[in-house]
């Protein structure tokens, strides 16, 4: 095993910032090309599922739907925008889903490094989380009906214009939320909530280390710590970040890169910290747990300080790992703390994730939790959606957007249902969202494979 | 550091248990050998500090009291009932306890052996918990009265008949709390409390393995599950004990000596359990680390399996140290678990010990919970009284008397207010503990020095 997965859960929102704008590099390089478009990795399953009908061009074969693929490992060039032909089958127990806006999350961009094990080898379509209308259901699906909006958990799969998926696997949208807010919520507030809730206990008046707490995880756990009477909240970012963090919750702001962040906290808070959420790994660990107080815990949930650059970095991935906290019980006997791992991926307890969404579904009807958007991308642009949360540029969530550019070349015939749309709540980052998507315009042709 | 301390605040059930009958050796020799009190170590302070009171015999020059002082490293032996002289000195904030009962903690077995470092080197009184009735009051105190029938926890010094200490280390005892009850309560029930509700937050339907169930600490755990609605809880005993301990609440009572308890466990259990308590350390917290299911707990909170015999034993110690269990951030994450080390002696968090401990106190009034009293010993039986617990056969507190027992040779003219010992609950086991003080009994002559 090495630290790769280790960090696959979160937004860094910490480590090295590069220059705000960044030159764009080929992201889609076959569509910069000219609009070629690669073939889909996964043929639609009602093609493979009925391949008699193939001489007769039926509504299935005609029905085409954009999707990202990740076709090798490497840098955002490898994430591809490939139409896909053949509307997906729907097995007993699944919804088709109508796509409209999908959450991107740090396993993806460790995932196009081949550092994430949980995703099955290029090519394949990546999405962990999305939001959308259903539009037919398969056999036994009662619990849901044509038109639900719904978001959506998958391990992947989910970056598609149309995906098939299990009804278990859907959750009703309030009405009240946007699309942008639902592809948001799923990955860093289920992150968020298990960590505080089900593993650290956090109560009243406690006090709380949150890193990168201008990422999607980081936001999510300072609002989620709004919940309780007189929460302490530590976090660090850099420190144009600290007014919107603040505004968040956020009751010290730590800028990591001016000063030692730990020497910062104890001046504050000498007696330590109850909790601290680790996304970082490495030489951070120990310092977080030097943090803890008596009777404290420490979650670490990733190992940002493994990855640096868009390709993957062999020598900041051996010091993280040489610098891998480990501990013996009878230290932690000596110190009465607790040290605890976290990762939605491996978690496989659907029960406790179904109820776990729920009650962050509710708390987002009663107005204590709003997920926040940094920008959205159109599938075209995810090289640079990715690279705005590589480079850590994003205050919350990125989220992309299976339907083209306004700028549209080709309309596709078979779509014209679907609505326009909805912008959700666009923060004080659009602005500057809006002219990177103008710096890397591009042509998209859709055609028909 | 060693594996020393760690298996100080628990008192073991499991391990080799011998026969029912052992061999008496010689537990309190200066007293067997005709009754010479070993001068006191610590000269009681009212002595010190009024130097100029020498040449008259006031009060506090004839007062004298007996205290169970640790002479030297080793065998039962070293633990001798001595004198000491001169009423204690109470101090601005401190009252003075008459002491009615006293509880025996495997910290102390442990002290005895030299493996217990917050306990000062020997010549020194032992006990960290007691009952009794406050006599006096030192200036600024005013939360307490004489009268007062209280608990007080220490980190040692309260194995004496009367001792002073400070005012918040004593506790008001619920009225239809005994003695006996009183000094069982403090380190098991806040060991278990802290470790369930402040660490592992066990919650309704979880389950839950404790070790040594019969034990001090299990049976506090036990009876504090029960607070909440269905937890299932795996308790591991010898077989004699299973009966007790599932009438205590103990849903799966299992036989540790005759079958592997991890199978007996996962073949009910298959998903695993939510929380271990590990008090045994050693192969045993591998077991329980793999015994739990995702996000789930381990609280380690001794290393038992160090301790064999009546003296220190390298071997035990070396395989329980090679074996303990070690574990890196990375493999915490791929099984979304948490590890925690619990050790009361270590917290030093009064206000966490004040409020749990008052939380207690209103559990055992709603009658939620009650110390299951093993046995009673007199001060001259401390050996007996040690010999039981670290043989493993007690269910549940060992209890030490500071009065000398029926048959009196001696009467303290001095202590006539006394009041005579309360009884408490005593268990299906006194009669067996009666018979050992008929065979181990020994003359005390109580002597001024």
């Amino acid at each position: 095993m090495s630290c790769e997965e280790a960090a696959a859960q979160q937004q860094p929102e910490q480590a090295e910032e590069k220059t705000d704008d960044p030159p764009i590099e080929e992201p889609l390089s076959e569509l910069a090309k000219g609009g070629e478009i690669s073939p889909a990795e996964e043929p639609a399953e009602a093609v493979v599922a009925n391949p008699e009908k193939a001489p007769v061009a039926s509504e299935e074969d005609v029905f085409t739907y954009r999707a990202l693929v990740l076709t090798g490992y490497g840098g955002y060039e490898k994430v591809k925008l490939q139409m896909k032909k053949g509307k997906p089958s729907i097995k007993s127990g699944e919804v088709l889903v109508r796509v409209k806006a999908c959450g991107l999350n740090f396993a993806e961009l460790l995932g196009r490094q081949g550092l994430y094990e949980l995703l099955p080898s290029p090519p394949v379509t990546l999405g962990m989380e999305c939001s959308g209308v259903i539009e037919a259901l398969g056999e036994d699906v009662t619990s849901r009906k044509v038109g639900d909006r719904v978001l959506v958990l998958s391990r992947h799969g989910l970056w598609q214009e149309v995906v098939a998926v299990p009804a278990s696997q859907t959750f009703i949208m309030p009405e009240s939320m946007s699309f942008e807010e639902a592809a948001a919520l799923p990955i860093n507030y289920l992150t968020a909530y298990m960590m505080l809730f089900e593993m650290a206990n956090v109560r009243a008046g406690q006090s709380i280390l949150i890193h990168m707490a201008a990422g999607g995880v980081g936001i999510a756990a300072t609002q989620l710590c709004q919940t309780l009477e007189g929460v302490t909240v530590f976090g660090t970012a850099s420190a144009s970040k600290h007014e919107t963090i603040s505004q968040g919750g956020v009751t010290h702001p730590v800028d990591y890169r001016t000063r030692d962040y730990a020497e910062e906290i104890r001046k504050i808070s000498p007696k330590g910290l109850d909790v601290v959420l680790d996304p970082l790994g490495g030489s951070d660990t120990h310092k977080a747990f030097s943090l803890l107080k008596p009777m404290g815990t420490l979650i670490v949930f990733g190992a940002a300080n493994c990855v640096t650059g868009q390709k993957k970095n062999l020598l900041a991935m051996a010091k993280t790992w040489y610098n891998q906290f480990t501990i013996n019980t009878l230290r932690l006997m000596h110190a009465n703390k607790a040290v605890c791992g976290f990762h939605l991926g491996y978690l496989g307890d659907d029960e406790l994730i179904f109820k776990t969404m729920n009650t962050l579904l509710e708390l987002y009807i009663q107005g204590k939790i709003k997920p926040r958007i940094d920008s959205t991308y159109h599938f075209e642009q995810v090289g640079d959606a990715m690279r705005r949360m590589h480079e850590r540029n994003n205050i919350g969530k990125v989220i992309l957007l299976p339907e083209p550019k306004a700028e549209k070349e080709v309309e596709n015939s078979e779509e014209k249902a679907k609505s326009s749309p909805e912008q959700g709540e666009m923060d004080d980052k659009k602005e500057e969202e809006v002219k990177k998507e103008e710096s890397s315009q591009e042509g998209v042709k859709s055609e028909e494979n």
